[in-house]
């Protein structure tokens, strides 16, 4: 049995959510499954010192471009959001809920946030929307609604996010293969490499 | 006739090594001139906010390993060296002064230089080594040597660093083809489906 790819994401990460767009498909074509990690930048940002790339001088005007250039490269639908970046917690914590209840589920709800936020322009921030989101994937909305206001979700995805950045998650979208790291879509050819034949 | 393709290096880049190494023979590919400019990345650090790779916290670690699995990927010899990042002005202007005189004597020295660096981990911010290996690649040591004592080619990297900024460089390697940023090793393959068919 082969190891499950890890993935982390985050869902104000536009190019988490072009790792989102890709990764089970690469993972099927090699055999693997992957676990589905939701991840706070804004927490990671806080240790590395980083930025959201659109607010640094210079860096910035030209990151905009590339994500729209990149999702255009990979064949992936993308429009800027008008406001970015969107605190994402509910959705993180939403995302946590289903997935213990049901990762398929989990994840197709995972890639309508993304699609509200990075096509539609949908603020992801605001709780209405995360609930009615779950609840078109499947989810109970009143329980879901219920979880999401209790400190449990939330001391859970704070560990969660711990527990990353443990590991040493420092941005998105971030993969483990057989504890390999890899980070960013740009090393998703290096990672395929990796999964065909192993070390490099 | 086409546009040349601006190359933007540091030779205290990894990542520029790595696009040094490959810039020519694709721009050749597409029949397309190359245009070498020396960068100093710790002048655009300070307006980004940025650092040098390795010393960022939980990012730092990762970046090292990222550096020798990316050479590895792209089949480029690469030893992490003891000392880095090193001041590169030195190379810098003899690179500016060497181009102004022979192009293709300068990007050998280049070369040299960062082979110097990258493979063979020698202290190319020492003046002695960059006269040696410029005089290697068929320059005039003495007259180098005078010329690196003066005030002119300080000024005159530093205005080229400057124009770099002005066009938006923040890192290295940095490629404009026909006034298209690309950032970075792992844009070549988005800058050659723009080479080979224009904008998308």
């Amino acid at each position: 049995m082969k190891q499950p790819i890890d993935f982390y994401f985050d869902f104000s990460s536009p190019y988490g959510y072009m790792g989102a767009m890709q990764i089970d498909a690469l993972a099927a074509k090699y055999e693997r499954q992957v676990l589905w990690h939701p991840m706070l930048l804004g927490v990671a940002f806080k240790a590395t010192g980083a930025a959201p790339l659109p607010l640094i001088p210079i860096k910035g005007e030209y990151s905009v471009r590339d994500m729209a250039r990149s999702a255009r490269f990979m064949g992936i639908p993308y429009k800027h959001p008008s406001n970015f970046p969107l605190a994402t917690q509910h959705a993180a914590r939403a995302f946590l809920w289903m997935n213990d209840r049901d990762t398929q589920q989990a994840r197709r709800f995972a890639l309508a946030i993304y699609h509200a936020y990075f096509v539609e322009d949908r603020n992801i921030s605001e709780l209405d929307l995360v609930l009615e989101i779950a609840q078109q994937n499947g989810a109970d909305r009143n329980a879901l609604s219920t979880v999401l206001g209790d400190a449990a979700i939330k001391e859970r995805l704070k560990a969660e996010v711990e527990l990353a950045m443990a590991r040493g998650v420092f941005g998105a979208p971030f993969f483990f293969v057989d504890g390999e790291p890899f980070w960013g879509c740009d090393r998703l050819p290096q990672m395929e490499r990796w999964l065909a034949q192993g070390p490099f």
